[in-house]
């Protein structure tokens, strides 16, 4: 019989037509989620802002065998007793590694050349030279040894940038926590990469952004989970650090009345650090690649530790 | 007997005071150069924005042996009579490489990263999702192969894009200027980072963004006068390119009724590219370590080929 394959989405991926006669592919919002979940072999959770998969899950019931999630963070999708069951969970890693290392270097190279203030002294038409940074030289410390926080530490130490990387675990290469507030203390950037587990929620916090240098900036291109946003203004606000960007937020899309948005010194930009021209097809490709592995009964690849809330090993 | 060195500033550079005793230092502001010329040893170019050089320069009659810049163009002070003297001309080569070098990668990034966009929204509060470009996998063209467009090159490279050099002799890893027109065309950024001579006074005019792609960026790290603004102007307004930034200007600074202020598509600098924290330091200890050499009779660093007007050879 023809796997159903439920996609989870808003706009309809790309590439599934390539699946057309070896999958039955069923779209579903989030309102009719739960009622179609059980009828389901996979579940393709392409809309990634959604939390509809938490509540929606058939807790014992019958159940997709395998749920695929177009995104590098499974914390929107993660409940107890999808954790416990013997569904696959997977996720997009590899998509997103190199654009989000290239967004984060873009934004490091930016302040140190104070870009954005050049940007608003245009719209004045004023003339005043200030001088930049040199960005060699400066430290780094990027927090998750994924491969999006590997790439990006390659990529700030292609510009010259020493770079820390600190992981769950201790091992060649990578710090483990114990060494965390040490190397922020002395960080120029310090760049939060982690997904959001149980023990990242909010782990930069004020004792944290009180560790940093006055100097410091801080990105976040992890999850807005990952920093107390009341700590940060509050940090931003009484220059215990130079400056933020946060490109995810607790809550997106961040309200139109939020105070991050004209918080001194913070740049806010919407969820897209990850996302260059073409990556929805690669994210497409990446699903049929593996929907083909899962048909013909092999091994799927980026199998997510559930425990742990995202895939281990290098 | 102790030389003169006559300092043209508008603020005294730092570190002089390293040759109390072994110089006599006068300041001169351009108004008196004329006048203090004749009785110099060594006339030092602080203000590297002034012209006033060519104006004073006193012909055949007694003058400076020796004359430093401050900077890596000579444009602002060769004169025939000056290039016809037997007078020594030397530059700062070397100073400005590396952050000339991270600037136009800062640009590029920002670009690819719609970062510009990102901070208008965040103003206006909005929240909008776009989708950035990869960098690494792009291609640029960089003209001018002296230090500072062998640095951007290298930190082009390093961040995967795919670079050509361009100088006025073809050599390994240097393009000849007959190649410049067909790597303008594929590239997606072209850079200009040569020296203002006669061979390069506006070599990027309507010919030149006309062979350009529709997608390219532009920019202008060099001299204002690399470039026909006019031309550059009707290019973007034309969309024959996507868009420029231009640090450098025809006349700076650049007037506040500038129509280049508010360009659409065009970024606006204030010569700045290469000035980074401790920058005029630099320079002091640059000229001072000059001053030693010519002092004890030892060739200088950084000689001006004064009829090319910059520094010749690898």
């Amino acid at each position: 019989m023809t796997p159903t394959v439920l996609v989870l989405d808003a706009d309809p991926p790309p590439r599934l037509g390539r699946l057309t006669g070896r999958a039955r592919i069923v779209h579903t919002d989030a309102a009719h989620l739960a009622e179609r979940l059980p009828a389901a072999d996979v579940l393709l959770v392409w809309d990634f802002t959604s939390h509809a998969v938490r509540e929606a899950w058939p807790g014992d019931g019958p159940r997709p065998r395998w749920v695929h999630t177009a995104s590098a963070g499974v914390d929107h999708l993660m409940c107890p007793e999808l954790a416990a069951s013997d569904t696959v969970v997977t996720n997009a890693r590899g998509v997103f590694d190199q654009p989000v290392a290239e967004y984060v270097a873009a934004l490091v190279l930016a302040v140190a050349k104070d870009l954005p203030r050049t940007l608003e002294l245009q719209r004045e038409r004023t003339w005043r030279h200030r001088e930049g940074r040199r960005v060699a030289g400066t430290r780094a410390c990027v927090v998750g040894s994924g491969p999006i926080g590997r790439a990006t530490a390659r990529t700030l130490k292609a510009l010259g940038v020493t770079t820390a990387l600190v992981g769950r675990v201790p091992r060649t290469g990578v710090h483990g926590p114990a060494d965390l507030d040490r190397l922020i203390a002395r960080a120029d950037w310090v760049v939060a990469a982690a997904p959001l587990t149980g023990q990242t929620y909010r782990m930069f916090d004020a004792h944290r952004f009180g560790v940093m240098q006055p100097s410091a900036f801080f990105v976040n291109v992890g999850r807005g989970g990952l920093v107390d946003e009341e700590a940060l203004a509050r940090a931003l606000a009484r220059r215990w650090i130079a400056g933020a960007a946060l490109d995810v937020f607790a809550a997106e899309p961040l309200p139109a009345d939020s105070p991050l948005w004209e918080l001194p010194g913070l740049i806010v930009s919407p969820h897209m650090s990850g996302d260059t021209a073409g990556w929805r097809d690669e994210l497409g490709v990446q699903f049929v690649a593996s929907y083909e592995r899962w048909a013909a009964g092999r091994p799927l690849p980026n199998v997510v530790d559930k425990t742990r809330g995202y895939v281990p090993g290098h």
